[in-house]
């Protein structure tokens, strides 16, 4: 494979020229956080490089260059998909190897040298300021394998499952970002002989999501119909909405997760552009259901095929082993039919707002997003570096990555999403 | 009973001299929305009576008066509690009909004039930024009620009820203020032949809570102990959790209320603080459950004794039919217990953060929080405005209220939580 760019980027790496994702950095003299783009092994920090006169040859981008002095990606994501794509399109062709703009940053040392950066040695930091966190459950095959070991076979999927997107309000508070340690939560669980103690979790689980940003949002009691919604779209991000079984098991009935869900959720750093996945357009899982009118959705590719992964180092490991492989096309909803659903009664979405695909598992054994699904409930352990395993334990490194491929071999991908685990606290509180 | 302020008090107002609640106002010429408190038909605009001297006698006032430059009250709040005594104390003290400090207001004409408005001429909006809003369900007669209408009495209450607070994460951005009228929401609901059809809910429900800000967070993984919790709350406001009984009831399995919830939540504008309500703890609910020791509480009046109180008015009626009277100690649990449990696991609350109670019932007709069970369901119609009814209409306005008294009969309570019910739109969508 020919490099495309005048940077660096190795084989295979996620952040191609073909990608050019978001995200918000600090580094050594640079303490307020300013939007960046990665590319390769790289931050452009594009407040430097506004400054630096970079966007001008990008038509009107005062509106633009604005945004830049935000210390999120909010009024970025606000200025529409539009103007995403236009920016993107520009820094697409700033880094072509054969840039028709050499002038802005190729053959520019000073700039260069003020505005790119490696990334070992800048610090990201949540994209976006998530005003509300909403979780959907709308992968179907983890439903149904949670549903069995929940609820048993006969009623694992809900009667309500195949005709809307099933989805709860989460945590907005507890989204770290990539890189930030996950404590082990304490909380309710049944002992062996069925009675609540308050214990460590012993059940500490991963769930492999897929997550949305929204670029802008819809008046109070007005919704936002599905043919519009991928208007409202900012990007994507990998999602790894944690989950203490043994708490969730006791807690959920009959409201919900909390506990079990809120001490962190992980995303990943960089924000895929809802354009970058436009060529990865696949089908989802069908559904057979009779759909409402406010669902239906004249798209006939209206999933993406992204390659999911998830691996585990254990602490004293040499390596991370995977343990599974999925794909982000096992969904029953598409993002759209999610914001569709989430507005149809008049909630406001906002800018920054996240919604969570819901774990993504695949049919097969070795597919699915989650522990408790990959060890059938903690019965048939796997092995994560060479040793038997249920479920997380302390000094463990979890990570997700995900990646499309185009035909060129150019990939478009997240980079990790990934945490370790800290052991909970010794009496149940810090000091 | 002798009026205690200079300023004009009606007997039995929510607003007296032992109040002194807490708010956000605008009005004509002071656009920008700012701190006030409230006390009788007035209130009075923290800003202006701070630039005009009138914290002169209120020792190392400096930190304080900084906090009224906010256009909420989420700095004031995180001062803490000793400070929120001392200023509400202070605030006593100047409106003392034999005021220690009258030149600061009851003798200056001029800073009066500037300061002190007739509520009725303000508008009042959201007190504090609402980042996260968790609605627990802690009334446990409601709990019960609600269990043998959904679930039959078998299994009314789940095996977990008595031995934590159950709670769900809520929509935060869509918390109104009272006031704010409140549309009809569509959604996804069964028909007769118990197929889901897109409609408009037929089944608009009211439900009676307390809610409590919250005045300073906890570190993410770093939980807040019951005994230190109240330290951690800011004051209380009335809440009514609207809830679309049929949406709900199609929707809930398995993750809880979503949109039968999240079109809109409304609260009373004036936060009453914590300390305002000392004087009246009482006894809650008895638990006779063994509880665990993060939820031990050293305390053994909990709860408050507020009387609660939900009016419908219909679209052309006169006046107003008082449907249901409660009051606030049929808790289970207390505020520091579902404090100590939401952060357990190391959640991360944040100043401003909203925590509903959940619906407020008594034992007997007429005490019960919702038309779900005023109503048995929908089977039992109640009279408003002479008329018989089951959920609410078009055009009806709803309001709770709720107040403490002194043996002295002043009260103190939160003035109306209300709104007017809009007709759904036509075809689902505005415009």
């Amino acid at each position: 494979m020919s490099n495309l760019s005048w940077v660096e980027i190795p084989p295979a790496h996620c952040f191609s020229l073909a990608n050019i994702p978001f995200g918000v950095i600090t580094y050594e003299g640079a303490p307020k956080p300013r939007p960046a783009i990665a590319i390769g092994s790289n931050a452009l920090d594009l407040k430097v490089f506004a400054q630096g006169g970079g966007f001008a040859d990008l038509p009107d981008s005062g509106a633009v260059i604005r945004t830049f002095d935000d210390t999120k990606l909010g009024e970025f994501a606000a200025l529409g998909r539009t103007v995403h794509k236009q920016v993107r399109e520009y820094l697409q062709k700033i880094f072509a190897k054969d840039t028709p703009f050499p002038g802005r940053l190729r053959d520019d040392s000073n700039l260069r040298n003020a505005s790119l950066l490696p990334l070992s040695k800048v610090q990201a930091h949540l994209p976006l300021h998530i005003g509300d966190y909403t979780d959907f459950y709308v992968g179907k095959n983890h439903a149904y394998n949670v549903g069995v070991l929940f609820r048993g076979a006969d009623n694992a999927l809900q009667p309500n499952y195949t005709h809307l997107p099933v989805a709860y309000h989460g945590r907005a508070s507890s989204v770290v970002v990539s890189g930030t340690p996950v404590r082990r939560p304490w909380g309710q669980i049944l002992n062996d002989q069925k009675k609540p103690v308050w214990s460590p979790s012993k059940k500490l689980d991963i769930e492999l999501e897929l997550g949305v940003f929204m670029a802008k949002g819809n008046k109070q009691s007005s919704g936002i119909r599905v043919g519009d919604a991928e208007d409202y779209i900012f990007g994507y991000v990998l999602l790894n909405d944690w989950s203490a079984r043994d708490i969730q098991a006791w807690e959920y009935v009959p409201l919900g997760p909390f506990n079990s869900k809120n001490f962190a959720s992980t995303i990943s750093s960089w924000v895929v552009l809802a354009d970058a996945f436009e060529p990865f357009r696949t089908e989802g899982i069908r559904n057979s259901s009779p759909i409402q009118p406010y669902l239906q959705q004249n798209v006939s590719k209206a999933a993406f095929d992204i390659k999911l992964q998830i691996s585990v180092q254990a602490s004293r490991a040499k390596e991370a082993s995977i343990i599974a492989r999925s794909n982000s096309k096992h969904l029953l909803w598409s993002f759209p039919q999610m914001i569709a659903h989430h507005t149809v009664g008049g909630c406001n979405l906002n800018t920054g707002d996240l919604l969570g695909s819901g774990t993504i598992s695949g049919t097969e054994q070795g597919s699915q997003g989650s522990l408790l699904e990959l060890t059938g409930g903690g019965k048939n352990p796997i092995h994560i570096n060479g040793k038997s395993r249920v479920f997380l334990e302390d000094g463990d490194t979890v990570s997700l990555r995900g990646w499309a491929e185009l035909p060129s071999g150019e990939r478009v991908g997240f980079g990790s999403c990934n945490a370790m685990i800290l052991p909970a606290w010794k009496d149940g509180y810090e000091g």
